[in-house]
């Protein structure tokens, strides 16, 4: 997948894993308009901090990222740190520090092995090319099984990649994100349409209920079209994207078999809806029976419940198969329905009342969930 | 355990379940004071809903629980039923359905075999005898591993049972719990008592942080001591007696193999603490690590951000153990620490800040506790 004119991209193994690419750089030819949304926890990383303080103007040129390690938990040491690693990028590309996004992904708590990345810096920058995000892609890679990338074709044209497999919930999941378009749009455009397009993926995204300390998505637009971006049109690519990469973290979650969607309608509003489907997408018992492909539907109604909804008039749907009406069992064909839930499938809650709908991307949960997760880290 | 004079109790197999004891019974000699505790689920299952319209008045003289079936998303029929084996309880004790308590667990949406529960009762009741709390505790049992009991000797004397393993949080667990008591104790005192005990025990419980429809504690004061209860004396009993039952539930978790307690300390309030300490407590990848006797502190900081509280001053130990200080990482044996975690522990968060601290009970997250929830309900 080609980058948008005015961007080049690449990934490097600089030693912060054992092995394995580890480094990912996205580098504008020079400064752009960049709109980002960040983590909302309390306990944001170094590189976090870092980054919005680099971005007030809405302008940068690159982003660097590093897997292996969060830089999170890590004090005044760890900001020193996330602010020389964009210093060594700055000089390389003769621009300001100010100009240079950071993004760390691993374990929390380690320190940054800043020496290692300068090291490895002017080999990334070399390495970079408009054919290297999905190398770039590999390099940010933790728990993930595949490199994540997906794109919408122009005008604007929109390119982005992403990582993320645990410690994933919505504002938002362990999750880096870099986005890049071709179009021509300012920085205040630009940070609403990303926000909107994170609001309907990212943020509608659970696979295990843990918010991380460094989330990150950053968009970037070159221009290099010469076309202003009609904002409409902007979003809807934005947002494709997003969503595109919503579902292939969810997929590749944490021991997942595969990926379900949660639909919510019926209900007063689509935040309501949202609330309803994240509630549900957050209890480890109904994500347990999607691994084991039974259309357990008492459980989708006390994860109602104990949202405080009352579920006594719902129908519920699995495939399009209904499994409860009324708040009720329907009677169903269980062998039938069971063999359509062995890969991705979607749950439909319908109230039957108002306008709100949305919906949730998760995943089955299975022991290997918490296998990976008793690795030590 | 023998129970408190004026009360009897037994268990006996109804056919409820393909096999085992599946319906208890606790009765008092005559309508006694009474008090409850509910689920604060929107979805409460029947025997909720017609429990909490019995004890208005805080008397009642039976407690009938069964296992196997929630009879919960069960409409009107569900009410129906759950009336039906009231009033057949009622009938055996000459006394009105109002004065008996229901309560089911077990798998939600399916039907309530009433039948089966009426043909059982006169066996159930000639079976019941101040030694049958253990038969009883046996018959409610879903996923437990074995029954749960716990006692304080009076003045006043308590002596109560529980059932509780998965889709545990608190207000409340999948949880199930009669106490008896020999204090003479009006309604209106038990009730406070009742809730305050249940505030400090099966309130800052969780598993799987999944809420039940069916949650109940009951609890039945007989009288018997003939002595008015100091009531602090009585929340002090019924406390250690909640406590102790809510630490087994914890214990017993689905495929749990530790009981661990989150100290959190130093906050501005108990409310806070205890928010903190239950967010900690329902992180998964906190729970994975408990059961890998790995000490990660990083994923109790992600989980304390993710909750809204900066964790940067905090200083974490695990069994006495510091392995954080002001927010970062503080040196430890960590082969000798990893020993020390293999059974159970505790947690202390401390924020060396007010005078609010808490105590959550939990377990560790183990495959096993996915494998259970996987097979077919």
């Amino acid at each position: 997948m080609k980058l948008p004119g005015g961007f080049r991209a690449g990934g490097v193994a600089a030693g912060i894993k054992a092995s394995g690419l580890d480094l990912a750089l996205v580098v504008a030819d020079q400064q752009v308009p960049t709109a980002a949304v960040f983590t909302t926890s309390a306990a944001p990383a170094a590189p976090v901090a870092l980054s919005q303080d680099h971005l007030t103007d809405g302008l940068a040129q690159a982003v660097l990222l590093n897997s292996g390690c969060a830089n999170a938990a890590t004090g005044a040491d760890g900001l020193h740190a996330a602010r020389d690693t964009a210093r060594g990028v700055a000089a390389l590309l003769d621009a300001a520090p100010e100009d240079v996004i950071v993004c760390s992904t691993g374990v929390i708590g380690t320190r940054l092995p800043v020496d290692l990345i300068q090291a490895a810096l002017p080999g990334l920058m070399a390495a970079s090319s408009r054919d290297g995000l999905h190398t770039a892609a590999e390099a940010i890679m933790t728990t993930d099984t595949h490199p994540k990338l997906a794109h919408r074709t122009g005008p604007p044209l929109v390119v982005g990649m992403a990582k993320g497999s645990g410690m994933i919930r919505p504002d938002m999941a362990t999750m880096l994100a870099v986005l890049t378009t071709d179009a021509v749009v300012n920085p205040q455009v630009l940070q609403a349409v990303l926000r909107e397009a994170v609001d309907v993926s990212f943020n509608v995204l659970t696979v295990d209920s843990c918010m991380s300390t460094n989330d990150t998505v950053v968009a970037m637009a070159s221009g290099s079209s010469g076309v202003e971006a009609d904002p409409a049109s902007l979003l809807e690519h934005m947002s494709g994207v997003c969503t595109d990469l919503a579902k292939q973290i969810a997929a590749d979650g944490e021991g997942a078999t595969k990926q379900v969607t949660i639909e919510v309608v019926g209900v007063e509003s689509q935040e309501l809806a949202r609330r309803l489907g994240l509630a549900v997408a957050d209890s480890a018992l109904v994500r347990s029976s999607f691994a084991a492909a039974d259309p357990n539907w008492g459980r989708v109604i006390a994860a109602l419940g104990a949202a405080g909804r009352d579920p006594s008039g719902v129908t519920i749907s699995y495939q399009d198969v209904e499994v409860a009406r009324s708040g009720v069992a329907a009677r169903f064909d269980a062998p039938a329905l069971r063999r359509r839930l062995s890969g991705d499938f979607t749950v439909r809650i319908d109230f039957g009342g108002g306008p709100g709908s949305a919906a949730v991307f998760t995943c089955d949960m299975t022991p290997e969930y918490v296998v990976e997760n008793m690795e030590t880290s």
